[in-house]
């Protein structure tokens, strides 16, 4: 390989580590470290960059975790080709302090959790750093129980640009995770209404309904959404829907079928559509259909978004935009709750919003998202023949209808047993799942390596084969 | 392509090669490089810009990964199509500071809020740079749904050492604020329970267990709090107290009383008490009362606590320790709820309590509290000697009976027109206050500098002498 022309600088806002990792990814991005290069040892780096050699091994694990560079057991760090896919063994990268089952298993598609090695740690601890003053006595008080005024300001620019949301930053509540919010809309509508929900549908919907004495529908799906006859039918007056990415099925909702609904909550007074856009920051292809909450004007709509895709899910903020008689109910009845978000932290969020780090983690991540997604489809369509993908045109997570005569127990159990997890639709719906129904599993992507997807997908070859 | 009419600014703030960075992706969003336009080779470009080729080379790398342009091997960096790529742009707005009335008054005896000057900004600041760590992914994770082990066993020793609690980490629940805690235990007992609340009291219990269609009555109180025999002659099953310091009035429950509440909880199967000490941490005469839940055993009683007086109320983190029972009911049904707490918020508390900085803390406070209720106390006896104190042995605030003949009405609107904002006690009583009733005021003082308690007297003095 060619000399490493690298000089570190240890006084750089970047660590030294970073600085060997953005060097290498540069000399493999631009070929100047072709394809099965090896790269010098830890020991031969360290030495000739006199760093420590722990330096070399986190720049390392780095470029290991995103696929440039491959180790080889025994004989050292290698490059990987850039375009196909690539299959490696596990990495000790990851401190495991949890001893869950889960880490017995190899690879686990399990649709929560975020990519693991992209998280922009030095900007959010440089940020936590600059809010964290003894000159803003703001960080010593309650706080606004909507949230911060310029947290909501930014998240309507945010929502506005990128979603086609039309709100005021009065119109938004900040609150920590989905359920909260959906606790708060119970009491706005007193129990005096009735929910319909997607069946299958988002898990804990029904048990925060069934627990908060709320009544509900579970209303079928078809190929693109929730039945609109079904809906109808049912005696429900507010439609729960996850038009950009249906959770769990991946459909994603026709815009003749959102006017649908849109029509239905204008038809009656009191009817209301909430939309949760959970994973909507991630499309890869088809063209954009604008959110209902956008299309309807922001009358009918209740709309509902979180960081914990976009970010990770371990910042606990969450969001809604209430219609104006709704926020108004609001202000009357419940502004008494204090905003469940620590002050601090709704400022590091609204800084890192407004320096435009969001926008570029959230371009960068739909990027390795892509790439983790189309890693998937590729070896299921080449491993995998007798199973089709559906679902796969947004968000986090696809499905796959194995169509080898083996029941979802069937194929969940034979996965794990091979190291895999993977996850049935049936335990999504609310009442029995259709007696007649296809097995479908749910595959989530974003927390695998792309270098392990692969190797994942020909354990369940071996499993289903 | 179209000319490069960039200059590079080697002055500016922003690094050399965001400056690129900048430019090309503007050129890009606005349609000035349309889809597949070949972007000059980082030789040309760093030529004609006379910056390194490293510099355009960051430049390049970063519009890459957040997916504007790719790079084709052999060929050079072409723009990608631009489909859900994210763009925020920032809507005019001045970020706005508070300018509620409470500004405009000289001193304010809220109740609400903690020293302005005493928070550990430099400890807190390090202990977040601590955590934010790229190798912990627990910071990527949602975390356990009751909160933080390791600040489950830390409050568990806290509350053992310093409030005589008896409970394993096991029985704790984190959550973000005592709503939220109140939210859980009525979903817990399924509102088929009554509630016994204070009265007058904590103004948002009787919201929220209205709001949430949870029955209660509210009992009133004596001299010692809660009074027994209007607890027993209501059918209530579970009582809601605040024995360390009432809220409002301050009152220090004594412990034969304790006793006659705890053997009411123990006639029954399903009655329990719930036991708010939620500013137990300032005591500043008297012998220590052991609290509810040490006495009981822990069978009995449900007991809430929360930093927000202790720290902050911006860090809004509350716990509750349920007994054996009721903890086995919530895991059971509501565990799906994700700990709404950010799990670097929770991990940044327990190091900080772990490293023994909350003990200092607290020791600290307690000092600076028991010297501005002396200051206050003092003022009182020699400004107003027409007043009465209740309730000044324990927390952040004291009651003050006026026997000058004004109204509660007359005393805060003479106090606010000499610039001094003083609260009734009336506001909280869940039905009218009662008709003979002496006026009382609420006199908090945490927030209150040392120095200004005795012009702020001398000015109560002047609107009610």
């Amino acid at each position: 390989m060619n000399a490493i022309t690298l000089r570190l600088d240890s006084q750089a806002k970047e660590p030294l580590y970073e600085q060997i990792y953005q060097y290498i990814k540069s000399e493999i991005t631009i070929g100047r470290y072709p394809y099965n290069t090896k790269l010098p040892s830890k020991r031969q780096l360290s030495a000739y960059l006199q760093c420590s050699q722990n330096t070399v091994q986190a720049a390392y694990d780095q470029l290991t975790a995103e696929g440039y560079i491959i180790s080889k057991p025994k004989s050292g760090f290698y490059v990987c080709r850039l375009d196909g896919i690539i299959s490696i063994k596990k990495e000790s990268f990851v401190p495991q302090k949890q001893t869950d089952s889960k880490l017995k298993c190899k690879y686990d598609f399990s649709h929560q959790g975020v990519d693991l090695y992209s998280f922009p740690f030095p900007t959010w601890r440089r940020i936590n750093k600059n809010v964290i003053s003894e000159y803003d006595t703001d960080l010593l008080k309650t706080g606004d129980p909507q949230g911060d005024i310029n947290l909501r300001y930014s998240i309507a620019d945010y929502l506005h640009h990128s979603r086609g949301v039309n709100c005021s930053p009065d119109q938004i509540i900040i609150s920590s995770g989905t359920e909260f919010l959906f606790l708060l809309l119970i009491q706005i509508f007193e129990r005096d209404k009735i929910y319909a929900v997607e069946n299958p549908g988002y898990e804990k919907l029904n048990l925060i309904f069934k627990s908060n004495g709320a009544e509900f529908r579970s209303i079928a799906l078809d190929e693109y959404g929730m039945i609109p006859e079904e809906l109808f039918k049912s005696n429900a007056d507010i439609a729960c829907v996850t038009p950009s990415h249906q959770f769990p099925t991946g459909v994603i909702m026709p815009i003749n079928r959102r006017l649908q609904f849109l029509n239905w909550a204008n038809e009656k007074a009191g009817r209301y559509i909430i939309e949760d856009d959970y994973d909507s920051e991630f499309k890869y292809s088809g063209r954009p259909i604008p959110c209902m909450q956008g299309i309807d004007g922001g009358e009918k709509v209740i709309y509902i978004g979180a960081f914990s895709k976009s970010l990770t899910p371990a910042v606990r903020i969450s969001y809604m935009v209430l219609p104006e008689p709704l926020i108004n109910i609001y202000k009357e009845k419940l502004s008494f709750y204090i905003c469940p978000v620590p002050v601090m932290d709704q400022k590091v969020l609204c800084q890192f919003i407004n320096e435009g780090h969001f926008e570029r983690h959230l371009n960068r991540m739909r990027n390795i998202y892509k790439g983790k997604r189309e890693a998937l489809v590729t070896a299921i369509r080449s491993l995998l023949p007798f199973a089709q993908i559906f679902g796969a045109n947004a968000g986090l997570h696809l499905i796959l209808k194995v169509n080898n005569g083996m029941s979802e127990e069937e194929l969940i159990t034979s996965a794990r047993k091979n190291g895999i997890r993977v996850y049935g639709i049936s335990q999504y719906y609310f009442d029995n799942a259709p007696a007649n129904r296809q097995p479908l599993l749910l595959l989530g992507f974003a927390a695998l390596k792309l270098s392990e997807i692969t190797e994942a997908v020909g354990l369940l070859k071996e499993a289903w084969g």
